[in-house]
């Protein structure tokens, strides 16, 4: 027995479009007018647009810190935020750490989140300690599914790496057929900015952004483009956050560079006007800071443009009371990070209600662009037959608010409390399972699947040599 | 009976997949696995592309000449070329010459096309005569399905219209509803050195080029972006043909502007050597004319990056033994133009053949982004539910050389000569009806319709007020 | 019997340094240590500056209005309040209306000037009837001393050429060994701006900066640029006012092309705001109007690099009463144009007090550039052998406030009013002759003579080819 | 008793203009006319330029290689070229290695040069180990006459430091009243390209350019830019080689930068096609290497319009036989660096004589923008009283071919081989004495005095806060 939405919108990259979506098992079968059989269970979603399911290409759930404790959200209830916020499926960051082999790295976190998600899961990997017996796990670790991985400019002494490697990997990573990921602050300007401050007393939570100026990312960024360009290496640019920085990207689009942009909500709805205030400004703290408000219209017009591709996250949540307090006395030992994995999808809609961007452009962003450039198209990000029947039904007339006594996130803040949104989650499908609906889990059990990946923008229809996904 | 595409793969922007298409009457009816009924005409398209129908949306088809004389392709050869190259839909450019009233222009173009077009068209209006009368006409006009207008910043004397009249148009159209589409090269700059080559004896046709060099585009497009920032108004820029002025563009887009770009395949196949070789030279000269090939790569990356929105061809087509004969003795007397509108569908596909840009890209600048810029999508450029079931069976194991011996261009050479493309068009389906296969019409009846258009970028769902197009 | 400035510090492009400066007669004779020879006459300018006399580039004295009056300083007043100020020559702009020849508009300001000027005068020539008529009398105009011309982009249907005629007298005047000035703002567009805000009723004096926004400027500049570039002739742009165009210039320069920029006082200090209050906007109304104070630092830095290579001060005096009332009810009726001769090298000065600029910078703008660029060079703008002794004793431990009850200036008001400079002009030389002391004349005939130019940037240096002056 | 230059044409910032120049004893006293007094001596140089002696802001001689051999130029020869070639005064690197401090680094240098060098001569301080300890020396050797420091960008593993030690060392002696000179090229990366290229088997000394291409130079000039920007402090950018890092500077210094740009005669004549033919090529093996011809336009504008303020040689010479040798098999042993010092000062004339630059614009870059920058203004880099009596008397009827057969330079090959300058060097003087004159030295007395510096632009005039100098 097959499942039709039917009278609803079909919300994609090609545009909005009224259709009949059947679900029959995990995947879709039709997209089309009337495409009720014999049997099928019809649900009327009219007025309400379905939307493919949300990906968030960048979170941290369970992340280890270096005392031992960890982020405040695991894979449990990570997903299941996800989940209720419309993105069935997450890319989280793995890490290999020093003297880790990088199939370690990955089975590390393998073992966290299998078994504990409500929605699909995919693993990055990140980078520390580049050598030639990583470089030889290359080939390897790709053909298993895990195409993207990422290195890191800033956290001098911990996760940065310098220049070189980032050279060698963006050509050993593409040679190999994957995407390097980069996190882009000059690590080795923070350290000595923050030296002096912290000389100079000025060890608050507010001191935090001091410590990292937009010029710390719009050069690292550039200097990464650069690299990339010698090595003739494609590589995604995660959590921009300044215009500054967008626009080096776009420069270098328009120069014919492969190159993928990622922002995420909190640059696009905050300011550092929120690190004014006290010991609550800790709630912010997160790498890269929030910015001034004047960058806000430059990135939504990257998005509405297509210029910026991917609308991610980088949840890592730390609860305010208990964790977010390492660092009184030292900004410097605040936790990095904010949850926001829940709100992506919704706050994105509110861009869209509010005229900065198009629907379609919105979809592109949450999901259909992150799905093709990390591997994951035909099978996810999209309305068409055979993709796994991840659907979010979205509804225009509802309404919702973001606040912390709601939320399942599991932290005691979120950044984004009091945003109202002019619509509501009505329903979440996973795989033709309907999860989620009216704010409530239809069940407990976390039936999220890992999905390995393919090489990103690669041909996926075999036999055929022609590139299939958008990049 | 509906017919039945069955096992090939649909092209999209979305991305390439693998979906039968099922099409019923006029329409499609279902994008599915296995949408086959009882009855159904089941076609087997394995191996093959399935492409929304090619939208060509600059063409001057009968266009007349201050001499009486008109272009060698009227409707009735021109959209039959078209047809066979895979668009099946034209937007051709009606003029309001000075003293006519704006519905005067229109009136004229409708009769000349009106029952002898093999594919659908439709109109945008260029305005020569701008004043208080023709303002008026506006709302009336765009309410009647035609919503883009058109004016020269050359063409000194005949179509020119001043930066003034620019910003007013942009104002009024915008206001209206309607979408202003500008030709961008300095007329009065043109026109100085125009009159200095002549002086200096330099009267052969590769001095065409000399007196249009890329800096008067590049001046043109940057004044119209900034006039276009000053009314607030969007702005279509048809055929970009140099790297400098698409990277204004580039700029501008950055910047927040909404802003649409337009570049044609002589732009990205050929090059200014043409201008080499004697009276030879007088089949290439179009304004702006080919530049350096310098410019190919930079053009190719705008569109794989998705900057530029759309490929068309400016198809205005002069024999060369009796028509561009006339420019004999002053470059200034050449008519200007060049054909095109029947290789376009296939120049572009070799673009993604040779990895130049993805499948799904190339199907948005050919098809999906001109119907939604236009106003034509759900209706047009998608290969979805309700839409018109235009549909391209493109075969990429195919093969085609580009010659005039075989073309169905009504002129006596193509720019395009002997340029192969790995693929053919096998058929092309209008309105669900078969029209061309294996290089044959299937009818001599020219079946095409006028197709009114809704306001650039309008919701298109009623009652909603959410943006459905990409725009 | 010399006269000896002893003790002093010499401010030039070089630098300041120490040293005696010898006047032997209507020249500078030596600059050294312990210069003085029996019978001269020593004067201790100990602790004072002296800078080669400053020499306004930008001057409209006497210039007759549309309905038959004229500005409120003529050459008598004008050229007072110059010398005044430390200013010990003006280039004035001579026009020749629709109708005239060249010759007969030069004659017509000269008969203006002769025999009324307190400094040295010569003309650059405005030019309003381009034809070939005038392309004829280039040759001898310029061989009579009159080596720069100016037009403009603006005032449309009085002052205004279009851009074919720009590029034409670029070639020509080029050729002929002159430098063309223009006017850079986008006349058409102020005129449907106008026009707007007039049908809007939007009268008042504050919408006059609304009509002339930085983008028209901007627009122009770019575009003069890029038709300049065509030519391959040098430019002059007169009054920059807006950052935006200055980067446009800069982009240029640093692309190879020769090319000069005059921004004025009015653009360094003054703002915007100025048009917020009632009909008292009318004061500062002029063109380009003033901009956003976000602009100061940039124009600053512009001189301070070198990028920007004079100052002028575009002096155009009408009364507040009398003559700016003549725009009540219709900002365009507003007679455009402020005085300001009189406070310019003090203003300079006060930039290098303050640290904005260098003091060898300062008078690169203020005497040396606009000495060298215009043919003025060695005889004028330096403080070297044989050159005019045109000299100004500058005392920085002096005080000026700038005020209309105080002023020579021959106009009712001051736009910069109140404003202190930590400095006063002690003395004034101009051609040996000490005209000024002390705030007083020290005489009332005008000995101000014309002065011939030479070519621009021209050797000056009879049978040698190396080009002697810095342009 | 005196001497006298007379009837002369003396090149200076401020233009060329005809003055005789009255030496006496050691300084200038005297720039007149007919100057001469009783028992003068009166020489006569009609038809002759008079430069100030040029300075050489960029040498390294007597540096000793990691082998414990040396530079082929030790101080003696060095300078004794410098001489010969129109350069009075050098500015040579000392170098503090790690362990040594500041002071010991400067006393190495001074106790090579004392009493070995023909012109004058100064020192920048290399600092290649930054701690608390050198930063506590900064003030005390501020304020003994070595007012700038340099850092290194590349050279990863020696000389190399990174970004935060160049935010504290920009911080600190700007603080303590010097300049950051900075050797831009990314290291890190440098070192990756390098260790690919000799993994491939690339070892011949045409792959050095491959390891250094001009993005590593830009991104690190980009690089710095930001960082300064960051840190409030000015900084001069040495040996700029390509015009994509120029367009870097130029951009910076109109955003009001406080920045000085470096090039070399290198630049602005070779190219890379000179590293195309076999082991020759490790003649030219210098840091950054030469680059391709399309750069030198850009250098050569940038230097006309002052948006590069110096011309320096970094002269570093090896012999072809014997130490160039030691790359043979892996280009990362070929020393790196070239002569250069001898012919700096024609080679920059010759740009003059070829209408590239204008005379004073030359005369700023080889000797006056180097003294003011640097802290010696006015005593250096000037013909006014008072000033060393440091002349070069150029005459512009002479011929030069510079040649490795009669060059100064002790080394066996010059990079300007063959090369033919429309000028000669007639005489040379330094502090008053006559040391050089028609190709030949007048004494073998090394008579060059060490010259302790001001602070970069600092002011020169005892008791006055106002800025004397240029920059």
């Amino acid at each position: 027995m097959a499942i039709v939405l039917a009278g609803g919108i079909a919300a994609t990259p090609d545009g909005a479009y009224r259709a009949d979506v059947r679900i029959d098992g995990e995947t879709i079968a039709e997209v089309g007018i009337r495409v009720a059989r014999d049997g099928d269970d019809i649900l009327d979603v009219s007025g309400k647009y379905l939307l493919p399911g949300g990906i968030d290409a960048h979170t941290h759930f369970d992340l280890p810190m270096p005392d031992g404790t960890r982020t405040a959200d695991g894979f449990f209830t990570g997903t299941r935020a996800a989940a209720a916020g419309g993105t069935t499926c997450v890319i989280d960051y793995a890490t290999q750490f020093k003297g880790e082999s990088l199939r370690e790295g990955l089975d590390n976190w393998r073992r966290l989140a299998d078994g504990k998600c409500f929605c699909d899961y995919a693993f990055h990997l990140a980078v520390t300690d580049w050598n030639d017996s990583a470089r030889g796990e290359l080939p390897e670790i790709i053909l298993s599914g895990v195409t993207s991985f990422k290195m890191y400019m800033a956290y001098k002494g911990s996760l940065q790496v310098d220049d070189g490697v980032i050279y060698r990997a963006l050509k050993h990573v593409t040679e190999a057929g994957g995407l390097l990921c980069v996190h882009c602050e000059n690590g080795d300007v923070i350290s000595a900015l923050r030296e002096e401050l912290i000389r100079a007393g000025r060890v608050g939570p507010e001191f935090h952004t001091v410590s990292r100026p937009p010029a710390v990312e719009t050069e690292a960024v550039s200097r990464l483009l650069s690299i990339a360009s010698l090595a003739g290496a494609p590589v995604y640019v995660v959590h921009v956050s300044a215009c500054s920085s967008m626009k080096k990207i776009i420069e270098a689009k328009a120069g014919g560079a492969r190159l993928f942009a990622e922002t995420c909500p909190q640059y696009l709805y905050l300011d550092d006007s929120l690190y004014g205030g006290g010991w609550e400004a800790a709630k912010y703290v997160c790498s890269p800071p929030l910015r001034g408000r004047e960058n806000h219209d430059g990135l939504w017009a990257s998005l509405r443009s297509g210029f910026a591709d991917v609308v991610a996250t980088d949840h890592c949540s730390f609860n305010f009371a208990g964790q977010k307090d390492k660092g009184r006395g030292d900004f410097g030992g605040i936790p990095n990070g904010m949850p926001g994995v829940e709100s992506r999808v919704l706050l994105m809609y509110k861009g869209v209600a509010e005229g900065r961007l198009s629907l379609p452009a919105m979809v592109s962003a949450v999901s259909s662009n992150p799905a093709a450039i990390f591997g994951m198209f035909p099978r996810k990000g999209a309305l068409i037959p055979r993709a796994d029947a991840d659907v979010v039904v979205l509804n225009p007339s509802g309404r919702t608010v973001i606040s912390a006594r709601t939320q399942f996130q599991n932290v005691d803040y979120t950044p984004f409390e009091g945003i109202e949104i002019p619509a509501s989650i009505d329903a979440v499908y996973l795989r033709g399972v309907e999860i989620f609906r009216d704010g409530k889990f239809l069940g407990n059990t976390p039936i999220g699947r890992y999905v390995p990946r393919c090489s990103s923008g690669a041909p996926v229809i075999s036999g055929n040599a022609q590139p299939a996904a958008r990049f």
